[in-house]
Formats: C-alpha cells, structure tokens, sequence
C-alpha cells in the first residue's frame, strides 16, 4: 500500500513535467509556431506522445492504481476522488476494442481536414461519408460502455459532464425551449433604444490591446503568473497555478470582440488560478469540467462583463485609449447586449447562444439513439433551425457544417456549454447572499467577486464532482431556473417588456 | 552492422524528438513564460532532462556507436564524420571522474546567479571562491584530457572550434596586437566628418519594428519556417531547417542597435536555414561551430550591414517609417560604423570589438596554465584593459565581472567571437572573387549573398569541420590578415588615413 502510493506519486510527478512540456509545445503551436515546421513537429510529437502513452498504460503504474483503489477508504478524500476517476478512464478504455480504437485514432488524424475542406467548398456530400463513420463509432461505443447505471446518449453525456445525463438536460432544454423561444423571439423584434450605432467605427488593434490590458487590471490578472497572447480563436491553457496563458484576436472593425473575448479568456484564467496550489502537484488541479470551467468564463463575460457596472467601467477606459469616438454609457450597454437572430453560434449574443446549443443537443441525441442519419442531418438540422430561429438556413457552411466538433469526434460536448451559462446563473444568485456585487464590480475591480469565486469554487480545483460544487457553493441542486429567469429579467428591463 | 545503424537511427529520430520540444520549452522560457513559472518549470525539466541523459547513455545505443566506429569505413562521408564526433565527445564524458562531474553540475547550477549578484554589487570578493572553483576545475579537466595530440588551454580551445590551438589563435591575435591595436588608437583620436548626430534621436519601438520588417524582406527571410520574438538579449535558435527563431530588442533611445542585431541574427537565422535539410533528420545539421555562426551573423551584420551600400537600402526604409527625422546616407554611415573605446564587450564597434576578445584570451589562457590567480583577475584585466585601450576601468561591473561566460562555465568560447569575424573577412574576399557583392546588395535584397553563402558554407550544415568548410570556400586555410587588412583598409578609407 504505501510502496504503490511511492509508485503512483513517482508516476504523477513524471507524467505532470511531460503534460507540462506538451502545453508549452501545444500553446506554441497555436501562437507563433511557423507553418512550415508542422510536418516534422508531428513527427517529433508522435514519438513522445507514444513515450507518454507507455508510461500511462504502464504495468507498474496500473499495479499502482490498483492496489490504491482496493484500499481507497484508506486515502484522503482528494487522492480517492482522484483515484475513482483515473480507474474510471482506465476501466472505459479497456473496454474499446483494440482494433476499434486504432480505427477511431486514424479517422481522428483525417477528419479534420475533411472537414474544413467540405465546409469551406459549402459540400456536405464530400464529408458525409467521413461523419457517418464517426457516427457509427459512437453508436457502437454506447454499446461497449453501456452498464446498469447508463445507457444510450446518457455515456456520452455523463463523461463530459459527471453525473450530468439526459434526465437533467431535457429538463433544463426543455425549460428554454418553453419559455426562451417565445421570449427571443419578441425581444429580437422590438427596435434598440440606443441612438448611437458603435459598429460603424474601427479601432486600431494597438489601442484595442491598450483597453485589453486596462480590462486585466480591472480583473486583477496575475502578471507574475499569467501571460497573454494572440491568435486567430481565443483561448486559455493553464498548468497548475503557475503558468496560466490566455489569447485574444483583434480585429479593427469590431471593437467588442476583443473587449469581451478577454474577459471571457480570463474568466478561465481566473478559474486556473485560483485553485488551491497544493493540487499543482496532483492531477487534482485545474478547473473541475468542462461547463464549471465554461461557467467561470461565462460569469465574467455576461453576468459582469456585459452589466451596467462593468460598463460604467469601460467608458472611461475607452474614453482614455479611444478618445476620437464619443462614448455613451447606455448606448455602449445595449450595444454590447443587442439580441440578434444569427447563424453562427460562435458568434451568437448572450440571449440566442443557448439556442444554438439546444439545437445541437437535439441532433446529436437523435443521431445516437438512431433516429436521426447523417444523411439528413442537413435538412433536420435547417427544419429545427428555423423552428428556434425563425430564419431559413441558406447554406451548410453556415449550417450543419459550421462547428468543428463533430469532426472533431466530440459527441456530447455542446450541451456543456449553455450548461455553463446556467451554472453561472445560479453562481450569481448565490454570490448576491453574500455581497453586492453591482457595488463590487462600481468599486474598480472584481476583486470581491474573484475572492468569492475562489472561496466557493475555484479553490476546490477537480478535486471535487460538478454536483459537489454546485451544492456547495449554492447550497442547492443545479436548476435551470435561475438561468432562464435570468435572461428574461435581463432583456425585459432593457426592452421594457412587462408580463 | 545493419542492426547497430538501425538502432543509432531509432535514437537519433527519439532524441530529435526531445531535443526539439526542449528547443521550444527553452524559447518560451527566454521569450514569454510568465516569470512565477520557473521554479516548477525547473522541476518538470530536470525530470525530463534526466530521461534524455538516460536515454543518450543507454547501453544499447553507446554498443550501436561502438559497432559503427569499428566499422566506419563502410559509412558514408556524412555519417562517419558524425560518428567519430559523437564517438569523441563519449571518451571525453568518460574521462571525467562521476564525483568531480557532479560537483561541476552543482556549481553550475548557482554560478550564474552568484556572480549576477556579485556583478550587480560591484562586488569581486563575494564571486572570487566560486570563481576559483571554476578555475581549479577546468586545470583538472586540462589534466583528465590531455593527450599526446593536445595539451593544456588547447584541449578546451580545440573543444570549443574543432583543429584550433592556441598555435593558430597566438599567430591571429598577435597580428591583431601589432597592426591593429596602433591603429584603433589613431583612428578613435580623429573627429567624425558626420554632420547630424542619430544620437540625438528617439524612435517609437513601433517604427523600429516596421524597420526591422523591412531589413527582414531586404534579407529574404524565410517566413514559411523563420519567425522572430522579443527579448532582452537578441538571440537565434533553430531546430533543424523548419523551426528557425530570433529575437531582438528595442529600445526608443538606440534605434541602431535593434537595427544591427536583427541583420545579426538573420545572419545566424540563414545559415539555419540554408542547411541542405537532407541532414534535418541526423546529428550534422544547423551550423558547424561557434565560430563558423559567428562568422555568418557577422558577415551579415558587419560585412553587408554597415557596407554604404547596405546604408543605401537603409535610406529609404527609414525615409518611410520614420519620415520625421532627416535621413542623411553620408551621415548615417559614419554613425553606424563609430569607432570608439569603450567597456563593454556586447556594445563594442565592429574595429574596438576584437580587443576586447583578445583581452580574454590572455586572461583565459594565464588562468588555465597557472600564471595567473583568480584573485589576481580584476587587477591585471585593469591593466591590460589600459594597455589595449587606453583607458582606465573604474569597476569590476564594467570590467572582469561584466560577462557572464566564465560564470556559466565557458573557457575558450570568447576567441570564436573574433575568429568569427575573422573567418568573415576571408569569407568576403573569396566571395568578391565570383561576384559583385556592392552591386549584389544594390540589387535590393542579399539574395544573390545568401545564395552564394549557402552554396559554399550553409548547405554542409554541420558535416564537415569548419577548417574543412574553410578550405572548400576559399581555397585556403584560414589566414588572419584578410580581416586585419579589411578593418584597416575600410576605417582608413573612412577616416582619410594614408599610412
């Protein structure tokens, strides 16, 4: 017992300098990588990625892994949680077929590319051969992973979001579906009160950067250890407490993209942070899922980033960096707040985005269960669209085809998404016992609310279950309510909608 | 036989692999790593770093270099050079007794840091016992490795430029010391013709960098497989012909400095580059030694870079990018060729610069055979510093403690940094012998430059020994009057100087 737990901490420490070596070299890539080293760099990373996999699968460390799990009322509560998960993986790998598996890994290296190419040439036909293998094998994989405890779409969903299955995203879709849809759909037709239209100036990207750096300040961003950079898709890679990095786009003509891009990226950063840094060293460190982590970002961006308050804070920020540009408080919210009927969900508002998601959650369950073929997904997919949107999908490249996702072999992932919108919701509800948080965020910083956060979530790292979290940062079970009541108090008070 | 070369080829694809991430790890690190990093970086690469050691020591690939040493006549030319390289550095590491080797490793690992603060506190007395242990045990290292073939300061000076003694380095600086030293003090004592003084200017870092674009294009930079980041001391690291990056600073005082050290480093970046990328995947790629690189970037930088015509490309660059300063060719010349005695080794001019290597040379090599103590180190630098420059040396910080070499375990390294130059002004003389190197930068761009270099120098990468690479070149072995005969013959005609 005590010679596996050596065993198991003397793996954890070697496997945590390679994961370490392949964010740095992963986080390179995305950023200044030149092109043309990406052929060799695949050789290179394909032979430590097998030295890496070796050392996973080794007999040592899975004796290790074992003896552990056999005597798990015996470790503290982090490392039992940390075990069940690990032996959880371990176990659902196993059960994949060998052949199977290396079926899986080499439409993995090619769908990608087929993807983009058919999305690019607006053709469904040329990738629908592609996504029907990858259909097929998530069909199958729901029969190789089916148990007592989940079956059919529920695997999937419950290993992106623990113990979250279609039980509680019927009820949560459900409940936007009944009373989002209706609500949008008024909303987006009522004229916006704002008399100046910020979407016909352009900003240089020098002094978008320069509002960037103020909007860090106001986050209270850890220089020491955190840094930012630039790519074309915004993103956060964090390692421990320790080395934590967020990119950002900027483009001349929309201002507000970089502006609530950064928020969002270091809502996460924010997230990575904050835990506790005595799970650096374990695998318990670092946002606890996919939704809380979309949760965090999601808070920070709409709930503050896009409030009256946060605003407030901006305009003198703009006012300094952009003085050429008249800057009006209100006009400036119901810019960054304006409800529109859109195509592509990445580039949705706060009140449509979860429709976007609600449609996907559909499709992806019928294609699991059977019920829908890849063949008509295109049409299904424009059928519902216009069903939620009320507009007619002109093409698949703005349509079915838009996400990388499903080439990307993620099945189940999307819902997690608007799921972190609604944990948010109930995160804020919470928060507002505790502090006024309209008042924290008037104060200069959000450093009230990142204390908050930090206290009642981020600390915990992975080292707890969603649900876990959820329960004790709020006190309650996760409900949907706080969200949906939410965008319809947001909206209803701008657009003055009274019922 | 055929199975030695195939596992020597599974190690060399293996290590390629590691030695390319710990590139990429090591440029995040000099480039944007968060400064709270560093210490658990520090852990993850000594784990990391001890695989590679494992990994470089195996049995099995130290048994497949012995059986192709044995047989190498039956290797190509390419790979027997390799191989007697890698062959050589083995029996070297072997004769270092394990305990004194970590105990090197163990002072390395704080030197750095010690004298950093020593130099800052102007301090001799509190580096002195590190920098006797050094010392004292690089004279052991001379004893370990001597042989009948190379005794004493040689073995470290063959070490650090393959066939170089202090036999070809006494013959070089002692013609530096007769011609050259009289000659410097007569040209530093004359006054500049130039009529506007740059000095006086400030240029935006941002302009600076449009500049240094320019000067990219003029160099035709690969942007496919080169890219460029900043740092606070430029550099260039490049990972076979794919991955090629230099750095460069700036600063708003001194716009010829970031100017000079990009030419630099493209230098450094194009010979890179310009490797026949046949020999990526083995051992004899990038360049061939410290002095052979040295000799490119400085060939670029001084060579062609501060050449009138290359002022003459320069002109309207910075006509454009920075129209409000009056560009005068004749002017810009003289001050970017200033000759003037100074301190500092890193901010010297192309003709003061040597002197400065020839100071440490003495220095090094008192030190290795016993004539001189380290606690006798800051009075002799000051009077030979006096004897060379003319000059009094008011500290140690500007004086013996201003490099960080010896403290990072470097003795022998500083005289490639003229034999570099030298090797250049050979390098020039055989080039103007096949074309018209003026006209060729007047053409626009160095292409037909690179394009020669690459043919008689780059292409070999390092498979070959640079006295090899020397003799393909020029027809000649290496011969230090082509570079005393250039710097006088370029300052005379500058400074109107007949005899």
């Amino acid at each position: 017992m005590e010679k596996a737990l050596e065993t198991y901490k003397k793996y954890q420490k070697k496997l945590q300098a390679y994961y370490y070596m392949m964010m740095i070299v992963g986080f390179d890539s995305s950023t200044i990588a030149p092109e043309g080293c990406f052929a060799k760099r695949g050789e290179h990373m394909a032979i430590v990625s097998e030295d890496l996999y070796k050392l996973e699968t080794s007999e040592e460390y899975s004796n290790a892994i074992d003896i552990l799990y056999k005597n798990i009322d015996q470790l503290d509560e982090v490392l039992q949680h940390e075990i069940k998960r690990i032996k959880r993986g371990i176990e659902k790998q196993k059960k994949i077929p060998m052949d199977e598996y290396l079926k899986f890994t080499e439409l993995t290296a090619v769908s990608e590319q087929l993807w983009a190419k058919a999305k690019n040439n607006n053709d469904f036909e040329s990738f629908r051969p592609t996504m029907e293998k990858i259909v097929e094998y998530w069909r199958k994989y729901l029969e190789w992973q089916e148990s007592d405890e989940y079956k059919g779409f529920d695997i999937l969903l419950e290993e992106h979001e623990k113990d979250y299955t279609s039980k509680e995203y019927d009820e949560f879709f459900n409940c936007l579906k009944e009373k989002l849809v209706p609500f949008v759909k008024k909303v987006v037709a009522l004229p916006c009160p704002a008399k100046i239209d910020y979407s016909k100036y352009t900003i240089s990207i020098q002094q978008q950067k320069a509002v960037c750096k103020a909007i860090e300040d106001i986050m209270c961003y850890d220089h020491v250890h955190g840094i930012s950079a630039e790519t074309e898709h915004p993103f956060t890679s964090g390692f421990g407490t320790y080395d934590v990095r967020y990119t950002n786009h900027f483009y001349e003509d929309n201002f507000v993209s970089s502006i609530y891009s950064a928020v969002h990226e270091l809502g996460h950063a924010t997230y990575e942070l904050q835990c506790n840094p005595e799970l650096d060293d374990t695998f318990s460190g670092g946002g606890c899922s996919m939704a809380m982590h979309e949760s965090q970002s999601r808070f920070y961006e709409n709930m503050i980033g896009r409030s009256r308050e946060f605003v407030h804070l901006l305009v003198p920020v703009l006012e300094k960096y952009v003085p050429e540009i008249e800057w009006n408080e209100e006009d400036l919210y119901y810019y960054v707040n304006k409800p529109e009927m859109s195509y592509i969900r990445t580039e949705a508002d706060e009140l449509t985005y979860p429709l976007h998601i609600m449609l996907r959650y559909d499709l992806e369950k019928a294609m699991m269960s059977g019920e829908l073929e890849v063949k008509d997904l295109p049409r299904v997919w424009n059928e519902k669209f216009k069903e939620y949107f009320g507009i007619e999908v002109p093409n698949v490249k703005v349509g079915c085809l838009q996400d990388v996702h499903w080439a990307g072999m993620s099945f189940g992932y999307f819902p997690t998404y608007a799921l972190g919108s609604a944990y948010a919701a109930q995160f804020y509800n919470a928060m507002e016992k505790d502090i006024d948080i309209k008042k924290a965020v008037l104060s200069g910083t959000t450093k009230e609310i990142n204390d908050w956060l930090k206290e009642h979530i981020h600390k915990y790292g992975s080292s707890k279950d969603p649900k876990d979290i959820m329960l004790l940062a709020t006190g309650e079970e996760f409900n949907p309510n706080y969200y949906v009541d939410y965008l319809i108090n947001k909206f209803s008070e701008m657009y003055n909608i009274t019922e």
